[in-house]
């Protein structure tokens, strides 16, 4: 990131526990020392940064597996905070136990739904230990460190069992090891920086037909690399799709700029979420 | 549907028990009786159907809140079923509960857990139920007809409850009246069929910049309805998309026909998932 974020010790907001992977995302952004806000919710991250309670938040934004996280792709839209950086984290998911628990004394294995999915074979594999929904990952671990139980584990990032002084058990036990999440840095304001660019727009298309391809167009006439593009259904009508696209350039740039104007003028709206160092490659 | 369906009994498979929206998206597409395959998973669905112990199978595609169903997409896609109709239901929620059961007597509340975020403000007016997560929706119902217990309910379709003999506490408990699913009736042969046709197909792009904007054009300069386009993660390599998109026109006509040619020339893959009577307009 900018050397604006290593003047002051910056308040970074996170959904979730100290040691989710929102953490690391937010290590690799923000490589000076910051504070920690753990926050129960997506929103309350929003309002957080909002209200500037937090200077700076986290949030995943899309997974290779699983594409494009809903309900932060909605709160991007609903609220008006700048992307101002990118990162992107494999998924690593350990299975976590208080120190001198063996694997064979585990009965219970907490984590978020999304994680016990993930580790389905891991958990077939083992079917005398019952696996327990719990909110959140990092949480669970947590929970493990306080309670301090012998037949129980959690299913965590490795950063969540170094965060809480617990034992990792087994490491990687995820099925899928091609499973990446992209995080964005959300802050009120934009940011100046070096070095490539990229924007993440949003923009919803009237219903006409070749009407994608006309605001495909505004970017492939001026040969301005678009790197991602991807529909998500806009909650205000049945069928209606918002695209969010990501392009190398900056709103800076004459033709990025003339190529922003003339997708305004054929679409029904058009928002530059964020502009910022090109640091995912896809 | 085709007068095909017609003749003799089918045996449709959907996912969940009788009483599930899928049923309803059935009978919609399959006017004749038929006889309900209930199935525990959407792997099972699509393993029925292929192995010919159903005719035909249900599937939920997209919706118009969360957008494409991945797991249903990921199946099309590995499997070699046809889609041979498409139907549009509004999820409607409603809480049943056993006859003679009043809603001040309620303590939980069993549904899957889709349906009980979907319900997030009735549940929040009403603290003293517990929200308890079941396997399925009209699963939940099945359960409460079996044991008849006078402290639960279940959030579940209005067909549910009749489908059960139980009865509608309250009908249309969902936050978003704005919500609808759209499915697939799927089997292993494609139908003949008269009057307007919808084709969706699949297709990834090389990665090169306009690659979109070119695969598009074939459309366009063609003149063909696109009527929807959703990207979606291919599994197989971090951040590239597999686009689903719904055209206007069956490839028997000689322009789609021509249109779908020129796309296989500029794309690493394209399939036909299959061709059938236009029903959802968006």
């Amino acid at each position: 990131m900018t050397d604006r974020y290593s003047m002051s010790i910056k308040r970074i907001a996170i959904q979730g526990e100290r040691g989710a992977f929102s953490e690391v995302a937010a290590r690799d952004m923000v490589p000076s020392r910051f504070r920690l806000k753990p926050c129960e919710s997506f929103e309350d991250l929003f309002e957080m940064v909002k209200s500037g309670r937090a200077d700076l938040g986290v949030i995943p934004i899309e997974n290779s597996l699983i594409g494009t996280i809903n309900l932060n792709a909605d709160l991007l839209l609903a609220h008006d905070l700048k992307v101002i950086g990118e990162t992107q984290r494999r998924v690593i998911h350990c299975l976590i136990a208080p120190k001198n628990v063996s694997i064979r004394q585990i009965k219970k294995i907490y984590s978020h739904p999304a994680a016990l999915e993930q580790c389905r074979k891991f958990l077939k594999a083992h079917p005398s230990k019952q696996a327990i929904p719990y909110y959140d990952t990092a949480g669970a671990v947590k929970m493990l460190a306080a309670s301090n139980p012998n037949d129980s584990a959690a299913i965590a990032s490795p950063y969540a069992a170094d965060c809480y002084g617990l034992n990792k058990l087994k490491r990687s036990i995820e099925d899928e090891k091609f499973n990446f999440t992209r995080f964005f840095l959300l802050s009120k304001r934009t940011i100046r920086f070096q070095g490539i660019a990229k924007t993440s727009i949003v923009f919803s298309l009237k219903n006409k037909p070749g009407a994608l391809f006309k605001a495909l167009s505004v970017f492939a006439l001026r040969d301005i690399d678009l790197t991602k593009i991807e529909s998500r259904p806009a909650r205000t009508k049945a069928w209606q799709y918002n695209f969010f696209a990501d392009i190398i350039g900056s709103p800076s740039e004459d033709r990025v700029k003339l190529a922003l104007d003339h997708l305004g003028e054929i679409t029904h709206f058009v928002r530059v979420l964020g502009c910022y160092p090109l640091k995912v490659k896809t």
